[in-house]
């Protein structure tokens, strides 16, 4: 739906999360009924939950404990694990740092180069936590330090920025190639993030194994106020899923989506899928998890930027193991816990047996919706209530 | 309306109470000359009130205090009144419960075994009030215990969930079939909830003698926030009410539709009957009323689930009787006492002299509505002010 | 602009003030050369600004002060000028009750008859302070009291209440018609409040000379929230100007539009008069000058109903003479006085040289507009912030 | 997108910052080598950044500051620097006003005459601070002192009040003519403010070398709410740019498009040049430079009108140098420091490499953007919250 700017242009509506809700089915299916599993890059998810590369979140060990539980970590290959030989010591800094200091301490402490002879031993580690090796690394890092990681062991790669699109331009003449990359890449290669039918297009046909959907979302990531930039995830998702059908109706190859940030409650990982994910990427709602490298914290990639963050280190108080998280049981009642449970629930009332089948049922959009959540979430963010 | 999600997707546009506004009649009518009557399930309600079948509602002494006002109550089946011999004790435990632990204490009270030799018991009761018994049960508990609800004196079974399907898939085995439910049973079943044209036509055709409308609106609800599924009330109910007068034309039945959750407010209560219900449905607004078993308290049904509760345990300040809470008179000017005065003065206002006359009426879309109704509740909620 | 709400019903969209702002015109013209008169039932008014019949606002002597300042006021003929031999005692006790007694000892006050009797004194009254004897009666109180106040020199009458329909139906048997009454009426008859095209055509038709428009939109109303019933004044006021345009074209009499309620900056009253109005009806922004009966406070007609109260006593702190409030100089910057001057501005920025004018300047929809007003009314509401 | 308001009237959609969204390229940029260079008026800008007139703002010195940093600013010659001889001691009084005195000690203050005979020394002090000497006057002020400040040395002329037509019409006689002015005039008019299509070809066409957009939405002004007059800016600038357009397709002239008003942060001034303008100007954010004459205040040009003042004295906390805001480096994550960055890093997720391919990027419309920017906004203004 296209609405006129003036006689040249126009803006086309775009929705998120909290403008939409989903309709229960004609028929219903019982929870534990429901089949959650997807297949990423070769590897088979049990529950269709990525922990996003955030430092303050994915460490070797941590990676090992999701996967333990059916779904997948991605690890920074370009933070503090890869920068420093004493990584915990660097975090222990990061959550020591006054608020208003913490931005500062964060763009100090990753001025420090990375260092691809770290790779090996954080990728073993990994390993040998019993997850296979994830890693992101922005387009520029995957031109610097793509082939050591691979030959570190990385199993699959992704190459992550907050626009990852197939053709940059610099004058500096160090560049990326999407094309490039997956035709000498010996691993899976996933590419993110983008909004658009057209670029995701784009990058399954350039080789991605799996795209990242999401343009300025996430809770710890201010790229919308900063530049200005940025596309509603329900929207995003539901145009990168149109071009994953077309992908796969010319060529046969099913390219997986994957919705990256701005997920809090269960209702909001239900919606990002049943607008066509097959997995979502979260990252700041396992900051109360013990299993994490920083419990409490979380910052996103671009917050520790020198010249112009975007992002913010976010404190969180409550406690939770990533079982629990997970799988429950809670006694909360806002959908913030027991993620998988709030799924299975979801879909059981919606009838869908599979995420597949949960691509096609039916939203609405209300503008109800909208005012409601946004007020609540922003009412909570400046410290007015519950 | 469709708004577009993708080449391939769309969503509807779905409207709520607070989006919505009664346009004044071309004729008016005489506040004293409105007829609020209506028939459900061969009972006649001289008001279009029925109380839901939450346990801090409805006991049996209440359902015959409702009754003898001109209204309806539905008891709880698998509610305290049939899991334990002494449900006063229980209910003054949970009343006395701290916030921080009332849904702990609901999730383990509600762990108790369904007694089906206590119906009997209930029921009798309920009609030493002067009541029909009226009683819901789950679908699955429908099952289970609907015949011995049945030889026990139940008059009317509401069969009722978060969402009803028409068909539900299990591997358990153990599902139930409405077609079949209402074809074997020997007294009127009412079946909700449901919120679309499409399974609100086949529960009548399933022989549904009344149908429920809504999914995850009530206050005590978080139905949205834990699965994000949900559609507001208005769209909600006009569309069934659209099944309603097809399956009318063409069979020759009317199936009352009642509209359940989410009012608090004479205008709210008028605006879903003029989309299309013959009577509402409506628990919380009673917490009030000494006459409830749990005065000053309410909690959704699915609130105490042992995984993944959907509600929460809310507590009511204020104290009215039931007769002044529907029939006033009063002083206070929002809408949320003398309920029946509010509904006749709308009516009269909108020159409707009948419910059924009231369904035709004219509304308004207003945005500003909206914004103005949900940041006042809001504030509230957030102990904001008034 | 039609909203389905099923395959049977639609809402059309309706504005509200904050949801549109006027365009600044092609031409500007100098406010001072602004024309802002009208001319309402024989009635020459140089400003545009009428004062509504509110106990709390317009006395006698008020109604002078207005009158001599171009404008004009209504008074309440069922209001404590007409039920009491000492009006201002009965002012003072409604001044001096507690916040949580108000609506009760207003109840209380408003149960006194109307004393016909004393209508000749009260109408002199205002004759004397040199103000036509203008003065307001509910349909029943026209049919009741209609011939005694004209006997008692009534200069014009409103026939006002929520909403007055042409076709009132009531078994008591004591129904107005509005065609009768004008017929047999010797002095013109003003009508209100309506929001219709239809309604609107229908009492023009009856011979009104003039309508009033809007239900619901007062400070001191709450109307749509106790009944559901209210239809946005953008859109109502757009709506009965079409009425009056097309009854002009075909009986070349022109019906002045008078737009009531909702008010409190000058950009609001110039949005009213842009969508339509001929004037504009106000009643609690006068709430702060000295010049009223009952300074510092101002309640609706519908707020001392015994059973359903719609309205409420408020409060207002502030302090401004009728005439600075009017014609300003004015510190204050938020519109909210120098009423007249905004509007000659408004009229100047849109080139509008008199109000028939400013009836076809362009207005644009926002929706920013709308949250933003809405917001800040509604956190003033509240007590969160200036 | 036309709403109907009756059958004779409708109300276009406008859209501001709030509403709308940039949508990230299917190329993109390294930031760095983004040209963020315009021309207007024949002077070459580096950074498309103009100092709005404001006395708090811009003094003599602070247009070379921000001149030697690639920006502009325009002087207002009606202001305090063309008023007083000592501007620096009226600055001083209205700094020390208390809140609740200050609107009238501006009123107080602009009540003394322009002095056109200061124009000369300080159109002097501008140009020996390294700037060119660009001066505002309003339309009358134009008809008044344009020639003395043309003799005094003056660069650029901007024409600048809250509305300026092509056409005014006044009983004083005094009246500007914007043709007459640009034919007489021996250097560059800039002419503002506008808002529409229509107005902004007829100022082209009437010899404008730059067209300011922008009505009522300034951060110190207040015109919304005081006349009901304003255009959301998105809506605003693209119907301007498409005049623009349209005029340099007939004449092969490009006038450029100034967005004057309402922007804070780096994602909002993108936004304003995505949507079709050449260069952006702001004046309040610039209130917590050293550099400025009123370090920590800002008010509109109508603040001080003694009748009807539309706007506000706005005191800011901050403290930052001018470079600093414009080039970072910064730990600030909300986008209101380095703004350079911010547009820098905007245009290169769209791959724009120019200002004028920024013109023809993708934007989104969306309902939650609003409601959360509008909301974070009115929190902050009300004190609420960060």
């Amino acid at each position: 739906m296209k609405f006129p700017l003036s006689k040249h242009r126009s803006a086309r509506l775009a929705l998120g999360f909290d403008d939409v809700s989903l309709v229960p089915g004609a028929s219903t299916i019982d929870p534990a009924d429901v089949d959650l599993s997807c297949e990423i890059a070769g590897l088979k998810l049990k529950i269709p939950i990525i922990a996003s590369a955030m430092d303050g979140v994915v460490s070797p060990s941590f990676a090992g404990e999701i996967r333990s539980l059916g779904g997948l970590a991605v690890l920074n290959l370009e933070g503090v694990f890869t920068r420093y030989e004493d990584p915990e010591a660097v975090l222990e800094r990061i959550a020591a740092a006054g608020d208003d200091k913490a931005t500062r301490v964060l763009q100090e402490i990753y001025q420090e180069p990375v260092k691809p002879e770290l790779f090996a031993r954080v990728l073993k580690q990994i390993k040998d936590a019993g997850a296979p090796a994830v890693g992101s690394l922005t387009p520029l890092g995957a031109k610097r330090y793509g082939s050591a990681a691979m030959d570190a062991g990385l199993d699959v790669l992704v190459v992550q920025s907050t626009v990852t699109s197939v053709r940059h331009r610099s004058s500096s003449g160090e560049v990326l190639s999407i094309a490039d990359l997956t035709a000498n890449s010996s691993i899976p290669v996933l590419v993110g993030n983008c909004v658009t039918y057209e670029v995701a297009y784009e990058q399954m046909k350039a080789g991605a194994q799996g795209v990242l959907v999401g343009v300025g979302p996430g809770e710890a990531c201010t790229t919308r106020a900063v530049t200005g930039v940025g596309v509603p995830q329900i929207t995003a998702t539901a145009n990168v899923a149109a071009a994953r059908a077309d992908y796969f109706e010319e060529t046969g190859r099913y390219v997986p989506v994957i919705t990256d940030g701005g997920m809090r409650r269960g209702g909001q990982i239900a919606r990002a899928l049943a607008a066509g994910a097959d997995a979502i990427m979260v990252g700041s709602i396992f900051a109360g998890c013990p299993e994490t490298p920083a419990p409490h914290y979380h910052w996103g990639m671009a917050t520790p930027d020198p010249n112009l963050p975007r992002g913010t280190r976010v404190r969180v108080e409550k406690s939770i193991s990533l079982k629990q998280l997970l799988f429950g049981p809670t006694s909360v009642t806002t959908g913030e816990e027991n993620l998988v449970g709030c799924l299975r629930s979801s879909m059981g009332l919606c009838g869908a047996a599979s995420i597949r089948e949960f691509h096609s049922i039916d939203m609405v959009f209300s503008l109800s919706f909208m005012t409601e959540g946004k007020i609540l979430q922003r009412a909570q963010h400046l410290g007015m209530g519950a």
